[in-house]
């Protein structure tokens, strides 16, 4: 048996509040000795640590290094091996796209060509309004192929979201993108036979755009990845859970995920604050609080040790209005780590912290890497994040007589 | 999805290089408060502790004392439940012996037997040279049986490996030793009706093997065990991993086992400094060494307290060079351990112990058992420490988007 069916038989609906805080890209490793968390002045996650049950966790198991979908799948309780998502469904979510069960969706960036070669895989990063006009452009030239329904979908700087809507496509197919700059374009690929109808579609699209923005300086082509189909197959957390969850996060992938495992999004803007004025507006309303902070995973993705000390030091200053909500469930972690060092995802464990008057804390006083192991949750999957806060806030009932 | 199967998708060749070495049967238990390892003088085992990340890994799962083949498969990321490795395959290809697809072989004894019983399970560990005339003399003595090849392979000492060739052969047998010395002799028992044929043919080789050998001292009879056929299923390191693999392990079974699993063997010698000798010859040839450390296993398999101690002290002296390779990656532990006081292979945990300039150390100062347990890993599957290391060494991709 699995988690969610097993969760099915065992929910019971409560009034109990859970409030789940991702801190992206959290962890990290040491520079001169210390990672940005053990170097940041952080009173108030420190005192939730002091509060709370600590451990780390492996988003999907120890040595893998998880994208943000299955990272956060597994936090949510979906088992993160089964359940795989596309990034193109995601960006579809994330920028408001209506996905149908037969559509296929994929991430597109603008691009440059030059003699025969992709030299810029962001076209410069030209901006959201030329993006706009671009995609307005394209879907104005060329409507459908093969009574195939060709739509863009700008989203910021030079990404947008291709939808091709009809019958019997596939999103078995690879990547349209070499992946680094100064190598030449490659087309979709099937993966499977029944897939080779939507590869030529694509390729076919990709042939007419690339014609029709030829007189463009910089946006004159375009990369496509993550085909994927609406996940049918995926259950939403209301009805595995019975609760009411509420997203806060400010980017599109996070709205379009949460969107998909039957979340409402709840509007916030960009500042750090506004997610804990977004959660106290709606406190009353929800049950089950996902927020989202991005700051640590964007510096770390960068190598800006010193900006993800800050972001660290910024977010920190609100965690007592988490507290001052006294929420039956209070958990502090990430999705993955993000090194600094690695300018990327990484394997390392995540920090976590769960406060609930149902759990004695333990002996760890300070929200890092290396405290937070010697906590008395231990080291565990993320995937069990879920069982942990449902029954802290008393929401599972007992398994077996 | 399997490790296997997700590896294929996620690793990318990188010159990076990973060693690992096995000492075999480390772990123990206290001899007045003490275990072998909490006794030895080894401070450069203590130092490789201060340096890394460390846990303690169960091979199979908690409470399951394994063989050594398990036990090597997990180390090398292979489910040692879902991947079973006869004895015999082993022994025939740590033995250099052709196995083709549809032969069957076995881990064979000569025993001495007496008034209808076994009475020296290992004939009086008579010598190799006697061991290769009596494998030539029964080669000549019994060609075929109803059809199907017999030929032995003398081992060291008083083993030798059985193989039987022909079409219609199971490997589905019990096997042909009473285990204890004392008893009748017993005969190999199918465990399926298909594999009726092959008992008959086993157990009349053994009827006449008694009469040809009649005449013999000591070595007048032989026992059997592990029958097994070629695993086809077991893909090969290289293919899962894209690493160039070696292996540097003196014991036939170990080299058998790297072998089946497509890892070079190279030459080694008795002596402990050989194994580092061919390690540094052989660095620039490949990016995955193992090395196997047999002594510990030995001592503690004989019950022989201060031996393995001696064995762990012995081998510390070495340990400095492999720190000096500078390779991206070391781990130290073991397959399983085997403490003196039990004089057999145990299920209690392993060290482990990682070094890698990704892993921020922890605080243990001390490669022991009770040390390891506080070390950044916790407990694991040693399921997973081909993952870590091909993490630590970036030879991962990220999963999903």
């Amino acid at each position: 048996m699995n988690w969610e069916e097993l969760a099915k038989t065992l929910v019971q609906p409560t009034d109990s509040k859970i409030v789940l805080l991702v801190m992206d890209g959290l962890g990290g490793l040491p520079v001169n000795g210390l990672t940005e968390l053990e170097a940041a002045r952080k009173p108030n996650l420190d005192e939730t640590a002091r509060r709370g049950i600590c451990g780390l966790t492996d988003p999907v198991f120890m040595g893998i290094t998880p994208g943000s979908g299955p990272a956060h799948l597994a936090l949510f309780g979906y088992d993160p091996l089964r359940f795989q998502l596309g990034r193109g469904i995601l960006e579809a979510m994330g920028t408001g796209v209506e996905v149908g069960r037969e559509d296929v969706v994929a991430r597109g960036n603008f691009a440059t060509y030059k003699d025969g070669l992709v030299v810029d895989r962001r076209a410069g990063r030209i901006s959201t309004e030329e993006n706009a006009r671009l995609c307005d452009f394209i879907n104005h030239q060329i409507k459908e192929i093969n009574g195939i329904k060709i739509s863009l979908y700008p989203g910021k700087e030079h990404r947008f979201v291709l939808k091709i809507s009809g019958s019997g496509l596939s999103d078995a197919l690879t990547d349209a993108d070499p992946q680094k700059e100064g190598r030449p374009a490659v087309p979709a690929r099937a993966l499977q036979p029944e897939a080779q109808f939507t590869a030529d579609i694509v390729n076919r699209f990709l042939e007419e755009l690339k014609m029709a923005l030829s007189s463009e300086p910089k946006a004159n082509y375009a990369l496509l990845r993550g085909f994927s189909k609406f996940p049918s197959h995926l259950p939403a957390m209301p009805d595995i859970y019975q609760i009411q969850p509420a997203a806060i996060a400010n980017y599109p992938m996070y709205q379009g995920l949460t969107r998909l495992l039957g979340m409402e999004v709840l509007e916030v803007g960009p500042s750090t604050e506004e997610i804990f004025e977004v959660l106290e507006k709606n406190y009353h309303r929800f049950n089950f609080f996902y927020l989202h902070f991005k700051k640590t995973d964007s510096a770390g993705e960068d190598g800006r040790y010193e900006d993800k000390i800050k972001a660290i030091e910024e977010i920190d200053h609100y965690i007592s209005r988490l507290w001052e909500l006294k929420p039956e469930v209070l958990v502090i972690t990430s999705d993955h780590s993000t090194p600094s060092v690695l300018k990327s995802h990484s394997w390392h464990p995540n920090p976590f912290v769960l406060v609930s008057d149902k759990a004695a804390p333990d002996e760890v006083t300070h929200f890092t890497e290396r405290d937070c192991r010697r906590g008395s949750l231990g080291r565990f999957p993320s995937l069990y994040a879920m069982p942990l806060m449902l029954a802290y806030s008393l929401k599972l009932k007992k398994y077996g007589a």
